[in-house]
């Protein structure tokens, strides 16, 4: 059993969402990644999210783009918090991804995350984050992440001055 | 068994969405008209969707506001067409609506009308328009609808002048 | 006489409007494609409107990108369903095609698809759709196309977990 | 023979359109106002734009608002100068109105001025000045009306001081 | 010592973030709720972020409206996972608040929600959905809200056919 | 003494503008075309402004990008009716350059085109349009311009069908 | 001699830019307010501004609504800083007052602050804030108010919690 | 001691506000420049806010991109005047970045300049006008400045005529 599920709506979506499973390896989470298309394969989506907490997940991440219904539609199926990730799309450049995941109604939270890249790498962070809240492990984990991430800005900046 | 199903995802909707029923009635064409929402009823959306076809529905009118998942989620479950209607939402004034409704991956269609009370009166319109496809009394009563409109047009400017 | 017209505003919407036609190609839907344009030739998009009842179409599918008009004036002209693509524009990304196209007024409905391909594409199944309405085999193929958007999702996923 | 016709989509842009017919009132300007709905007479609009011409109209105003086709077919049906008034929407607040009706394809321009009653005044204006090209009496005028305009700003300025 | 943290920036807030405390009670979670300023009490931000985890909180939801730094300040301070709630603003209705909030770069999640009330709304339910993960009674209250909120759409729904 | 007055905000806007004088060629009209920069030769443009009723133009076309003053405040300086072109700019693409000439206040009008070339060609045409309100040939030029943009539409139908 | 000139467009803006004044009061220091319009007053825009310097202002400014075109020209005219206000416009709610203020060209900067009242308020601090650079007193003011807003979120923040 | 910080949230904001720095070097004015990140290192950002007064500086510009929270920030940290630069975002295209600086709540003022690197050199002579407040030699530089880009324009003019 996994801690995590990350899925995206099709293949053109890993791309984003592998920044998502890079943060997720980095802290030693294990997760299952799929493709589930709310839109394509409906019925799996409604049997994903049933069956997503007896499956063990304790969060789940959904990237999407477009009029991007999964993170919304597994949200409204599964009491396990999702994190939905607006992916760039080719025209309005995923304000409409954006849009269509964070405006939920409420009663069904998203957890949304910034458009494209940085968003899916935040996703698995905040996966690790909602994880670390109850392992003290990924908490240090965390702290030294900050460090590092702290470090590479003041290095970058003692050469810069 | 009617010819179409209205639905919308909750009674705050019904303002919006009467506009497309007063059309219906308008046209004697027979219409049910339901509660549906996706992300607070989904499995009652999947049922609905799933039964669509063999109850005979013709097209399915479906309104939603906000992050709107209705229309693209009940496409997504029947090859019955489904026309969506962006319902104005408070604060983005139905933008977020419309994008969440229009910008469908290819492969499941919504035909989506205008935000708000005008969208649901051409949805009304449209549906109406389909039936009309092999209906000769509604295509006649389709061209008299249009007569009406011209003439009181015409009528509004002959006073107006 | 063909089932569908097909029509765009000019020769640049090819690329796009491709997209419906190979679909009604792989439904075996017979077509007419045009340019018509509704800000060049005028008195064309009158008469084509004018005639599309009479000439048999059942559903027509208008393209046109910037202040796109051509889908509401042929809307305006004709009771024939009219499903609008907003083409995508080169400054505003057919944000500008997309509100000209679907904010049509009370009594003159548009059916309107996503921006550019997906959206024309999703106009061709919308088109067949509604053809399948009155049509078994239209229907059952639907049906087909359908699963096969289902398998080649279900396929891709099995080869990436 | 009037020289500006002033039209517009329905009754309820006259609010708006006001403004324009109040600047040609002021400067003598004769005019005809009519309502010419794009939508639901679009045979009263081929038949205006087709006359315009030879009826003597030097320039056209026409206001229209959401899916504004108005001013853009009326300008590819005559080479009258067509001056177009994004009229306010409800929703979007004529931000679909102006790009309706200002992103019109090269070949067929429409002189565009501001959303709302400040751009129907200056329609007015627009008009009035394409006149006085040729008509010394109303350039003067237009001279006094700027003086006007600068003076009302000075004494309001005085008092504020 | 309580679970969560609800703050906003100023008491104007407190309309919009009541809804997140309402959930809180509802679901018998303990919180504290208070005045942070990111731009008027900087210290006092940075004293409450730097204290989030030693005080025992597991998740922190953040309010803010307009330029909206109060979540991502706080998400850069602490490894407490933040829930960030763009409230309305006045004359941009929020788009500017949800944009500073949602799209921080990556390193630094910030668990966006929709605009105004149901997005405080959302906040209170993502909050105890996390605390849910591992706390039996909570998940099960969830299940039940879930079930409420199904019960009154089926309800209001019976009433309305 | 020329007919028309091109301007421009710098040398870059030239690519753009091109197509505005390659229009006025096409017709035989007259122009100046000129460098004038509202913000770096403020007092340029204000000497151009004020000469321009006596130095004969009939018309100003005015290109800028970005924060766009040229056009309003050249039509704040002359009564000669003013053609504002949005030029594209980098990051907006031509949005900000759109409303930043559209959104004139009442009292001094703008007559805006579409944002980059195409607005441009429009403007060229629409200046012509207003020479041809009292110069015959060049109306009758108009009616064969539009008859060869009909015939080409015509032409790359006949191939296309 | 006032240290600063506080302009704006019309009567209409003075309910906004009152603001700036007040704050200008609270901190002692002398200003001039005017009426200056950049469409309909141009020439006094231009004395104005290039007087500005030798009047020993140190500091302009200026609040405009709609195509806010006031900064950027008064910015054009003179190398004392410039500060623009945009002002809530009816239809567009300031968005094209911002762009219109915002976005000028490399070589002629306007310090822009937000959208209506709150710009307005810290258009005054902002002119403080540079007095101050040479003026201890000032700067000491600066401190305790910012110690005063700081105590006030705190004394709200007490009876909160 | 220098007279202005040029600071941005990380190296790859350089590109943008290498430009403030080259107006700063033309017009021999000290600065020092630094990565200092909001969200990554948040201390370091307060430490150099709260000792920005006494270090000397005179005006701080500070570039950032998407959720730019650096310049209200620090502005929130100290009563030096701060510029505000919005780098453009990869999706967005700075729109975020901009709404993200400019909306600041009354209070706090950011001035902000244009998207991008002409907001970049903006900020760098914004800079250099209000250190010329009292220091003639940069006035006088300042005024050849405006003479150059005056003179460049006019130069460039003459070829193109």
């Amino acid at each position: 059993m996994s801690d995590i599920a990350v899925i995206m709506g099709s293949m053109s979506d890993w791309d984003t969402m592998k920044e998502a499973c890079d943060v997720l390896d980095e802290f030693d989470i294990s997760y299952d990644k799929k493709i589930v298309s709310a839109h394509r394969t409906p019925e799996l989506m409604f049997a994903f999210s049933k069956e997503a907490e007896e499956n063990g997940y304790k969060v789940i991440i959904a990237g999407a783009g477009g009029a991007a219904h999964l993170p919304g539609m597994v949200a409204s199926l599964t009491t396990v918090p999702v994190i939905g990730v607006p992916v760039e799309s080719k025209t309005l450049k995923g304000m409409d991804s954006l849009l269509s995941i964070v405006q939920m109604p409420g009663g069904i939270p998203v957890a949304t995350t910034a458009i494209g890249k940085p968003g899916a790498k935040n996703a698995g962070l905040l996966a690790t984050q909602i994880i670390g809240i109850t392992d003290e492990t990924i908490r240090h984990k965390l702290h030294e992440y900050r460090q590092t991430l702290r470090n590479s800005v003041l290095e970058s900046g003692e050469h810069f001055e």
